[in-house]
């Protein structure tokens, strides 16, 4: 039994402005070249499949035509969960009507926790999918009064498992786990709640299909992985190795994993110096044509500067300018606004605002608030 | 062979501010139940299925379960092209895999086009599909320069299929045949445009079952045929008798069509008289729970009269007073405002603004500036 195990694609994604849909399709291309040639038995995708709810109608059309081709040109069984950026209910559309065409779709938590079971020469392996769910939404689901945050979400959804005896067994979660590393690019699972996981909770399975944080990397035992993200989808992820992986399932459960890089369209990289030193253009065969944000050394006004990089560095997204930001006045927030959580951000302002600092129980006022205002943005219809 | 024609659900509607969801999910339950006992070949859904290109969950959810039900319980063909309502490329996700299960979408329109072909004892019949399309897309599709207008546009698509003689066919279409009916809750498919087609141009078809107007009602031919829409979407609409068209096909293509009312949650309906008369509540046995305009003939003002009619007729959802509207000040534009086009009402409002009347000039400007948006505004991410 071997299987593709990808996730966080976040079709629709704008990168500093710049519509990523090219890249996208760029890398789903890759992918399909990469899945005809090494012909596995099931493509794993383990949420954040769109960028948002509601997704830009190039982005359906890409996921539609890459889905197809998966499962009406090349038989191939496809298993997808939605991520904390997916509408479970649209993400549910015609789930039932594609499981016949071996392409399963889990949108919304579901009182059973059913497994898609495919077959190899040693038996069944059992892929249980447990799309991302709100812990408040799970509590309702399962009317199970004392769950909070997501590791009891979890577990609680664990244990409606009935399992067989000795089955091989793969799980698919989309979930932030203790120790992992994460990337500016994802998207906070809890505003003030407790949203890690212990890798321990999924002691049970064989393999565990990760999606949500964006650098690949294991978790708690190397048959427990995080694939990352498709692309980089923040300058904080350019050291990244963007990668799938292509896992061979043995007779006992026991897997070996290979990690493979897909070609890109353009990369997204960092560069520094100053403004004569850029100009010269790349060095060591990078290209030209990368995703950049420029880190300028110079301490002087420049006219123009956008309109003269982009002129060597067309996709040149961001200038920063460490020497006149950290000469910039007292007003701004203390280090690097990109670094902030939305919380310290607000703590900032309002301090600006009022000269006072926020009390514990403004903060807990703004955590409640913007906690329900995300939950109500999940399912809305027009964002 | 024997196919359900049905059009305009509009799923996800609003009425004066009510949503109707909860009528659409019990129409729908009543159209399962029409099909479990009439066993037809095929469902034919001709435009319209969302109110919105961005539809509300609820509405996504419940047209899933519909279609779960008659393609995998029923193993019924179903065929549904999107109406001016619809959003052609979230229209279009999955359609593919869709297919190979007899669920046939039309979205959007493509360069062929193709039948879906369905036998009975006397051979095939061949169900062609036009999806609703602007003129200046067909015109880019097709690459046809000299195309204007819904006409043409209709003509050009018809002309690039390629006929099997002597076959039997039926054509699913969502359009504006010329001398037919209006109702308010349609909306219009051109802004200063000739939006019109005449029915002469399906003469080839054995049936044509069109989507757009809300009445039912044959188009220039016994077997041109609005289904009319699912329930009454508007009050002018109060005397509409809402029906599905039961069409038996026979050996030579000549249909026999049963126009079969299902009963509705709650009727959509307009009664008038004095307070003191409205507040006896409903005679002949008409229900307290419809959906109400009430017209008040009193000439006097009245304390919380919303308050007081739903003590008696809990949905009413609009109340006019005609009295005191025809002594309402000289600035509102003449007649019923809900009757005037938009760019009647922009013309009314230009007046009223500036005082003077809007040149032909500007009103030429106004049409190709609400034509474009409502192009663009068809295909946008968030709407």
């Amino acid at each position: 039994m071997r299987f593709v195990h990808t996730a966080d694609w976040h079709l629709g994604r704008i990168l500093h402005g710049q519509r990523l849909i090219e890249d996208q399709a760029h890398a789903l291309g890759q992918l399909a070249l990469f899945i005809r040639d090494c012909n596995p038995d099931a493509l794993l995708i383990c949420g954040d499949v769109y960028d948002r709810a509601v997704p830009p109608p190039d982005a359906v059309e890409l996921l539609d035509e890459f889905l197809s081709e998966m499962v009406t040109d090349l038989n191939l069984t496809v298993i997808a969960i939605a991520g904390n950026h997916d509408s479970p209910i649209r993400m549910d559309f015609g789930a039932k009507v594609f499981s016949r065409q071996g392409l399963h779709v889990f949108g919304s938590v579901t009182e059973k926790f059913l497994p898609v079971i495919l077959h190899d020469a040693h038996g069944a392996v059992s892929f249980y999918s447990l799309p991302y769910a709100e812990p408040a939404l799970v509590r309702e689901k399962l009317s199970c009064e004392e769950l909070t945050g997501h590791e009891s979400a979890i577990k609680a959804m664990l244990d409606t498992r009935s399992r067989t005896p000795g089955e091989r067994s793969v799980l698919l979660a989309h979930a932030f786990i203790s120790g992992c590393e994460e990337a500016e690019s994802e998207r906070p699972l809890s505003i003030g709640g407790v949203d890690c996981v212990n890798a321990s909770v999924f002691s049970d399975f064989h393999y565990v299909a990760l999606g949500h944080l964006h650098r690949p990397q294991t978790a708690g035992g190397s048959q427990i992985r995080y694939s990352g993200s498709l692309l980089k989808y923040s300058f904080s992820e350019a050291d990244h190795k963007k990668v799938v992986h292509l896992v061979e399932f043995d007779r006992d459960g026991t897997c070996q994993v290979d990690s493979v890089a897909l070609t890109v369209r353009r990369d997204v990289r960092r560069i520094s110096g100053f403004l004569t030193d850029i100009l010269q253009g790349p060095a060591n065969g990078e290209s030209r044509d990368d995703y950049l944000l420029v880190s300028l050394l110079d301490q002087t006004p420049i006219l123009d500067v956008m309109g003269k990089i982009r002129e060597i560095y067309p996709n040149t997204l961001h200038i920063e300018r460490p020497h006149l930001e950290a000469g910039g006045g007292s007003g701004r927030a203390p280090g690097d606004h990109r670094k902030l959580s939305d919380a310290d951000l607000f703590a900032a302002f309002y301090q600006e605002v009022t000269g006072n600092e926020l009390s514990q129980e403004q903060a807990q006022a703004y955590d409640t608030i913007v906690s329900a205002l995300r939950q109500k943005d999940r399912e809305s219809a027009i964002p």
